[in-house]
């Protein structure tokens, strides 16, 4: 999978916190690297910073000299970008994006690339701060990041290692998996995560009794906050996300019901020797989830 | 509601994380401070450490004297000690405990004391830190801490103010509610939370399969770890609680399965406007909970 990226023209398009900590993260890695923003300020902001060689107004021009391009943009604008400037990427050239949903991307992607002898491969890298915007962006944003990388059966050796080359460059820690495999893992390993703590801050803030809220929300601490933390997310991100990955959300969701109502069930009947079991068991696993990220890169979870 | 603790002899029974630093916060604060804990070496410890005044091995010879017990034990062995220990207390002493569930310590206390003219009430201090034990006790566990105290139509006004004094002594924040309220809250701001955290931990990480597993292990990453934080709690512990406080918890979990159920169907039919605006009402109630608790004490949360 060896190649080097000093012989490439990138481009990044969308410069958010993700698009421009790549684009710092890739300054001086390859031959030539274009930014491009659909706002005017952010292109003065990486050109002035030298974050970027050229960032022009047209994303057409962005892209039509690029060896790889790699799309940092919301999921919807990555499959509308996709469809709209097929026919401005050159020929051989190599795509790939930045989307927290595989799938339905890489779907769009050879879809609207393959006629033009143009190459999708799709990436999901796990970065990103509580931060958003070109302003928040730093070079380190993907050091020791997880990346997936989500080939098909069309997909193109060289394109693969094109992609590969990529995110090497950056300091991430790469995994090669199936868009439909990315999915179902990512809707357990996240997605979910987020429906349950909205559940939980609505089932507990949400109650029109003007004591009864006070108390709610004087009576909530630690455990709450943590539980609940995600669903300070964005609202708009996260609707894009979940439209994108329906179903393997929904068999994320029926899986958790499965384990909450035998929750319930042992709590129900009475059967709290089982239910202190099931929590220990809990408890054994959680505990060894965090062992193995405190030993990874030395991290402290 | 003013009373002192200066002509008042007080009894900690029970020498963990709580009992040891409600008796370092009350030191020097009432005429006479005596601890119980079945260990030698605590009571050793805390006499060693002038922490307390005296400290009997037999928790009858503890509470005998005693204008005020507190029992700070674990919910069933509060339960028991008052069945046990009904006969030892003084005729017209005040005993109070630090459970976390109300209803059944409250009713079981007032059953097991009324026939012997010993006043019961309830009270409930949220406060604690990962530790347990004496050894980590540290006297300003209290400073600022919500204390919940629950009387009911039976409490004798003068057992409520020194139970009232006793709090206010360590710096706390007094709320006055009935048991069952109570119960029915915390069932909501606590409880509900660890059964989720539970929930989620066994439905991403009990995984057979070795490379799924291993996936799932790596893929968690930061919403996971807070989502399932206290899942890592003490199961025995909370087993103690669920158990203690059944009904108020199965009409939490009802209340939270009611929003659950309205998120799965908006994703399973593909309403996601109403989605994306019941996450944005979701993210508006936490975000001002966490404004709510911000001004409160000048915390950061």
């Amino acid at each position: 999978m060896e190649m080097s990226l000093k012989d490439k023209s990138i481009a990044v398009i969308g410069l958010g916190l993700l698009g421009t900590s790549l684009a710092m993260a890739l300054k001086g890695k390859c031959r030539e690297l274009t930014g491009w923003s659909r706002q005017e300020k952010v292109r003065r902001y990486v050109l002035d910073n030298g974050i970027v060689d050229n960032a022009p107004e047209s994303p057409s021009e962005a892209v039509c000299n690029a060896d790889i391009t790699v799309l940092c943009l919301p999921i919807p604008v990555i499959c509308d970008f996709l469809r709209q400037h097929a026919g401005d990427f050159k020929s051989g050239a190599v795509v790939t994006d930045i989307g927290s949903v595989k799938g339905i991307i890489v779907r769009t992607g050879e879809e609207a690339l393959t006629p033009s002898g143009v190459k999708f491969v799709g990436s999901h890298p796990m970065a990103g701060t509580e931060k958003t915007g070109a302003f928040a962006a730093f070079p380190g944003l993907y050091d020791h990041a997880e990346v997936f990388i989500t080939p098909t059966e069309n997909t193109d050796e060289s394109a693969l290692s094109s992609v590969y080359a990529l995110w090497s460059a950056v300091g991430t820690a790469i995994r090669v998996i199936t868009p439909d495999y990315h999915d179902r893992l990512v809707a357990h390993t996240s997605h979910i995560s987020h429906l349950l703590a909205l559940g939980i801050t609505l089932s507990v803030l949400n109650e029109d009794d003007p004591q009864l809220r006070r108390d709610r929300f004087s009576g909530c601490a630690t455990g709450f906050r943590d539980t609940s933390r995600i669903a300070s997310s964005s609202p708009s991100m996260w609707r894009e996300i979940i439209e994108a990955n329906q179903q393997p959300v929904l068999e994320a969701i029926a899986e958790f019901e499965r384990y909450f109502n035998e929750i319930k069930e042992l709590i129900k009947s009475g059967r709290f020797d089982e239910f202190e079991k099931l929590f220990a068991r809990g408890k054994e696993l959680r505990d060894s989830w965090i062992a193995y990220k405190n030993s990874e890169h030395n991290c402290k979870w």
